[in-house]
């Protein structure tokens, strides 16, 4: 669904991203492949909407929204790789390694990685930029969650574990845009930590919904393959904790976050976005 | 080989990077496996030596050292994946997807990229640090090399496009590590130039150096698979131009980069460090 949000913030990642022509081509064209693979831009709208809800300008964020773009656009097509969840169709589209081949995947999720960071680097507050994006997407972040991710596969659910996944593979980077959205707007650490909370709480209230959709949606909603959570002996929530309990849980985290973004100076927009988070159907 | 240097480095580098007791245990066990598989601290040691040639002190510069060196390495732990060069040795040990897997050591490869910029973001110049590493290992530096390089294998050696795996693939870090080190210490723009066209020079003599190396030393000396660049098919300088060509050519890299060493305030050090990597038996 396109919004004039959601269109600036392409014109922004097209501006940012090399040129089809620049060598080596076919690394730029997979990285644009799958930049430009209809993905809905949540992150970065994100840390607009927290940025704006601090008092910030938009103009201000663009830059460190389309940096978790990138990066949470790399993370997807390393999960994709045949020694991970070797996905072949993400977004209704071919996953990158499909499209063009492995070596060149492997290689396209590295640039972005690094490309995040170089457009982090243009801006007034990149130290702090730099910081609280390598943290949630590091070793101790959504890499971690990833990897324990892998491990867990297979294994009987268990409920500390999938917190953890949850937590690292999923919340920590939704909660950085909100964070980095703060930062943009030179927010006091009060309203940063009230942006982390609410990030953290909408996080996973978002991996929650994904799990049931997962279970109950169509791959034509989706855009991908459908009960592959199952089919991989992913650890999920519906699994563990059952339907009706995942609901609940959707409701808890997303009133907690709601509550933190009545606190911000301007919060009404990132409480109406968590309330629609919550009720997607695709 | 040991050096007070040296140690100081990897002293950092254990501080640095997460205990093996830290979760996911697996994955900071790969990563520590493969920083801890007694590379030669070549980068960090020419960030420390290039800062101080212009002035600056070595504890300034030991955080960009250390994010070079977890930076290289993630390049060595993804080069050598099956979809890339498919290698099982280096430095003497098995590499990280023999010693753990190919998901974990696509992850450990991910966090030590990660890692580097976090390292960066501490450091009063990190806009500048940030965007001249982000730029250096991006899509139009390592990355780029490495795409062209895979792409090569079994193509008819052409000497453009060696020009551009080797600017690329090599000089790009180790002109960007003697950069690095200018920034730490302040160095002024005719500076930082002067070491760009040292650590260039120096990339492209080490890079002529390594594949001649490769050619005639002995798996032994060297800690990896030897002959494996001919078993590939890659492009390598002797191939295309010949072993005296090459060793002219080191020679004539190495004077230019010499020349803008002792145009640096205390460049002894640099000129030094050039003429003994050109001299190199491992």
């Amino acid at each position: 669904m396109s919004t004039p949000l959601t269109d600036a913030i392409n014109r922004e990642l097209d501006h940012i991203l090399p040129t089809i022509g620049t060598r080596p081509t076919r690394l730029h064209e997979a990285m644009r492949h799958s930049v430009f693979a209809g993905g809905k831009r949540l992150r970065p709208a994100l840390c607009i909407v927290a940025s704006e809800a601090c008092g910030g300008k938009a103009q201000n964020a663009m830059n460190a929204a389309c940096a978790l773009e990138l990066l949470h656009t790399y993370t997807l097509i390393h999960d994709d790789l045949p020694a991970m969840d070797n996905d072949t169709l993400r977004r209704g589209k071919p996953t990158c390694h499909i499209a063009y081949d492995e070596a060149t995947a492997i290689l396209a999720g590295d640039a972005l990685l690094t490309l995040s960071f170089e457009v982090l680097a243009k801006h007034p507050q990149s130290g702090a930029l730099v910081q609280e994006l390598a943290r949630a997407a590091g070793s101790r972040g959504v890499i971690g969650g990833q990897t324990e991710d892998i491990a867990a596969e297979g294994k009987p659910p268990e409920a500390n574990l999938l917190e953890y996944i949850h937590k690292n593979k999923t919340a920590a980077l939704i909660r950085a845009a909100c964070v980095m959205g703060g930062i943009c707007a030179d927010a006091n650490i009060q309203t940063l930590e009230n942006l982390a909370t609410y990030g953290e709480n909408l996080g996973l209230a978002f991996q929650i919904t994904d799990d049931l959709l997962d279970e109950s949606s169509t791959e034509e909603k989706l855009g991908k393959n459908i009960g592959s959570d199952r089919a991989n002996e992913k650890m999920t929530w519906p699994a563990l904790h059952g339907k009706e309990a995942s609901q609940t849980q959707i409701e808890t985290l997303t009133n907690t976050a709601c509550a933190k973004a009545d606190m911000l100076p301007n919060g009404s927009a990132l409480n109406a976005l968590a309330r629609q988070m919550a009720s997607r159907t695709s």
